[in-house]
C-alpha cells in the first residue's frame, strides 16, 4: 500500500455500447460527437483520455467478456459461455464445477415442434407457479435448480460430479423440433444426457400443469416446455474484493450484467423502479444511488444500458438523444464530487448505429481525478480521446490505473 | 548488424521519480509542468516523445524490477527479492544459487528484545572492524559472506548447495524480540536454519567484541546483533554487454542502483563525492563522469536519485527547484551531444508529491537523436509527452528502440 496518500474510491462508469462510427447524416460525426455534451466534456478537459480496446484491437467484445475484463479479469481465462452470468443476473448464482444454461418457456405441439418460441410471451404470475413446479424435478445424482428470468425467460443450474458446458443448445430458435442436446466433447457426455433428461421431464411436468390447462382455455400458447441454451460453467476467479481489498458494488439494470458482477463479488444494488434499464430510463436516480452507494463502498460500478440499444435498433438520432441525456447525469455527478473521486467514463464496446451490433472499434476514456494530469483533450468522444494522453489501452489495464490513481495498488519491487 | 550505417551510442538518463500527478496548489499542473525547463523541452523538440508504462499500466514499480525493465530484462522473469541488488550495490556481486539478504546492525537486550534497530546508526569505522570480526564465521557446508553498506546497513551472501530465498525476514522492523527465520516453502528449509544459526552465531561474536564493549562504555548502543531481511536469488541473467554487444556503464549514486546494474553486468563507475545522491548533488559533475564515459562505452546508464527524494517527502517547490537544476545538467549535456549519440530521457517511476510514494502513473519519455523523427510535442512533461508519436509503450520497450536508433539491432527476418 501507498504510504501517506489517502485511499480514494474509484466510480466506474459504463455507457452501454457507446462507441460508435462515422454516421453520413451526421457530416461524419459519430452521435457522440454530434451530441451536446458540456458535462462529458468537463470531465474530458480536468482529467486524462484515451481510448480502448476492451478486449483487443479489432475484437468485438460481448457484455459479458467486456465487463470481466473492465473488472480485471482475463475473460480468455473465466469466461465459459453465457449461462451463468444470466443464471446469476437473476440471482442464480452457482458454485465452480455447476453449469447454467439460460432457457425459455416455450410451445411445442405433440411431436415436440416449437410454435411459439416464447410462449406468448407468458409472464408473472404464471411463470411463477411453472418454475415452482419444476423445482420437485430429481434427477439421479444431479441437483436441478430452476430460477425465473423476467418474462419467459428462465435459468437452469445443474449441480453433481463429472458435468460440463460441452454441450449443444435444445433451443432450434426456430419454428422446427427441438434440437437434442449434444456433447461436442467426450466431457459433455454426462450432461447431455442429464440435458434431455430434464428437458423430458420438465416438459411431462409442465404439459398438464393447471396453469397451462387454464391458458389454453383462455385460447393463449401453454408454456408446456422449457429450452436451454448457452451452456456454461460458473467460473472460478478470485472474488473482486478480495482481489482489490475494496468494498465493491454495482448498479445497473440489465440481468446479464448483474449476473457478471454478482459473479465477481460485487454487491448488487436496488435501483429504483424508474431506472427501467431502456432509453427511457431515469439516469440521474440511477447516478443518486450510485454516488450514495460510495459512504459504503470504495468500488462502484454503474452500467447505462440506453446507448446500446439506440446503437442495436440502428437509431442514430435517438443515440443522440440517449446521450444528451447522459450528459445532464454527468452535470448531477460533477456537482456532488467527492475530493477523493476517481472517475473513470468509458463502454463496454462500441454498437455503431450503421452496424446494428456491438462493433470491435475502440471505445473513448476518460479519467478523472482531482490529481490527475491534464491533457489537451478538450471534448469527450471517439477522436478526440484518441488524441489524449493516455494513448489507447487495453480494457483489462483499466482496473490497475484507477486502483492506482486512488493509492490502492501494491509495489511491485523496492 | 546493419549494414552500412555507423553504429551510434546510447545515454539513458533516468531522472529517478521524476513522474508527478497533478498539483492543485500548481493549478492543477504537475512540477515537470510547472519548472521552467528550456533544456530538457529542446530535446522534446527535436526528439519524439511518449509515455512508458515501466513495468505495465497502473503498475507502481520498484527502483529495482524497473531498472530491469528499463534494461530490457522482464523483472517477472529474474527478479527475485531486493537483498540480492542491495548486496550489489555494496560491491558483493554473488552467483546464480547465491541467496542475498539486506541487514542492519542493531542493538538486542539480553532476551532478543530490539531496543535500537540501527544501533545508534553505528558506523565507520566501527562497523569496519565488525564487518571483518564476521569474515572468520564458519558454517558447515555453507560459505557466509558479509559485506559492509553505509551506516548500519550491511548485505548478507550465502553460498552453498540447496539454498532458496524461500525465507522470512529476522528483522521485526519493530522494538520487540527479533523474529525466527522460518521457510515459506519446504524449499527453503536448509536456508531458514541457516540463516538462524547465522544470526545466533554472529550475535556471539559481537556481542563481547573490544567495538561494542567501548561503545558502551562511551554510553553509545552496541552493534550487537545482524538482522537479515528481503531474502532474495542472485537472478540468473545474460549479461547485458553480452545481450546487447554493447560496452555498457553507470552512473549512479544510489547502492541499489549500482548494484542492480553491476548484477546485469553493467561497470559502475566512480563518480565525485559531489554527486551525493540528495538534492544537493552536482548533476553536473555527474553528467561529466556520464559523457566521458562515452569515449569507453557505448551505453551509459546514468540515474538522478534528487527527485525521487522530494516527492517521497512530498515536497513539490523542492521537486520544482530541483527539476530546474537538472535543467541546467540538460544544458551542459546539449553543447556538448555527440553526432551519434542516442539520448533517451525517462524515468524508473512516479514519485507524485501528493502521494509520497511511487505510483503506477506513466512517466514521460523523450527520445533523442540527429536522425529521430521530430513530433509536435514541444515541452517535456507528463502531458505534452503522452501526446507525442512514440504513444505508450512499456519499460521493457525502450532498450530495443534506443538499440534500433544507434543501429545496433539484429534484423528478424530477412
Amino acid at each position: 500500500m501507498t504510504g501517506m496518500a489517502h485511499k480514494g474510491r474509484v466510480l466506474m462508469i459504463i455507457m452501454d455500447g457507446l462507441g460508435d462510427r462515422a454516421v453520413p447524416e451526421f457530416s461524419y460525426r459519430t452521435p457522440l460527437q454530434k451530441a451536446r455534451t458540456p458535462n462529458m466534456d468537463w470531465f474530458a478537459q480536468n482529467g486524462s483520455s484515451g481510448i480502448m480496446d476492451v478486449i483487443s484491437p479489432g475484437i468485438r467484445p460481448g457484455s459479458d467478456t467486456a465487463h470481466l475484463a473492465l473488472l480485471g479479469y482475463d475473460p480468455y481465462e473465466v469466461y465459459a459461455g453465457r449461462g451463468p452470468f444470466e443464471a446469476a443476473g437473476i440471482g442464480l448464482i452457482g458454485r465452480k464445477g455447476d453449469v447454467a444454461f439460460r432457457c425459455n418457456f416455450a410451445t411445442v405441439d405433440d411431436d415436440l415442434v416449437v410454435t411459439d418460441r416464447r410462449a406468448g410471451r407468458v409472464k408473472e404470475p404464471d411463470t411463477i407457479e411453472l418454475v415452482e413446479a419444476l423445482q420437485s424435478l430429481k434427477m439421479d445424482g444431479i441437483e436441478v435448480i430452476v430460477g425465473l428470468g423476467t418474462e419467459h425467460r428462465a435459468a437452469l443450474i445443474l449441480r453433481g460430479e463429472g458435468l460440463s458446458s460441452d454441450v449443444t443448445d435444445v433451443d432450434p430458435h426456430d419454428h422446427v423440433r427441438i434440437w437434442e442436446c449434444k456433447a461436442t466433447s467426450e466431457k459433455g457426455e454426462r450432461t447431455a444426457d442429464a440435458v434431455n433428461e430434464f428437458v423430458a421431464a420438465a416438459h411431462r411436468i409442465l404439459r398438464d400443469h393447471p396453469i397451462n390447462v387454464a391458458r389454453k382455455s383462455k385460447g393463449l400458447p401453454p408454456a408446456n416446455i422449457l429450452l436451454p441454451r448457452g451452456a456454461g460453467s460458473f467460473p472460478d476467479i478470485i472474488p473482486f474484493p478480495e482481489k482489490t481489498d475494496m468494498r465493491s458494488a454495482c448498479v445497473a439494470g440489465v440481468g446479464m450484467i448483474k449476473g457478471i458482477c454478482g459473479i465477481c463479488g460485487l454487491d448488487v444494488l436496488e435501483i429504483p423502479a424508474c431506472c427501467t434499464g431502456g432509453t427511457g430510463t431515469d439516469m440521474i436516480a440511477k447516478a443518486k444511488v450510485a454516488l450514495e452507494a460510495l459512504d459504503e463502498y470504495d468500488f462502484v460500478l454503474m452500467n447505462i444500458k440506453a446507448p446500446d440499444l439506440s446503437g442495436h435498433d440502428s437509431l442514430a438520432d435517438q443515440k443522440v438523444e440517449v446521450i444528451e441525456k447522459m450528459d445532464e447525469m454527468f452535470a448531477y455527478i460533477r456537482e456532488r464530487l467527492p475530493d477523493d473521486l476517481v472517475v473513470a467514463m468509458t463502454a463496454d464496446h462500441s454498437t455503431p448505429v450503421s452496424v446494428g451490433d456491438h462493433s470491435g472499434d475502440p471505445v473513448p476514456l476518460t479519467i478523472y481525478s482531482r490529481h490527475m494530469v491534464r491533457d489537451s483533450c478538450k471534448a469527450y468522444n471517439e477522436a478526440d480521446c484518441g488524441e489524449g494522453r493516455l494513448g489507447r489501452i487495453r480494457g483489462k489495464d483499466l482496473l490497475p490505473i484507477v486502483m492506482d490513481m486512488a493509492n490502492r495498488s501494491e509495489k511491485y519491487g523496492a
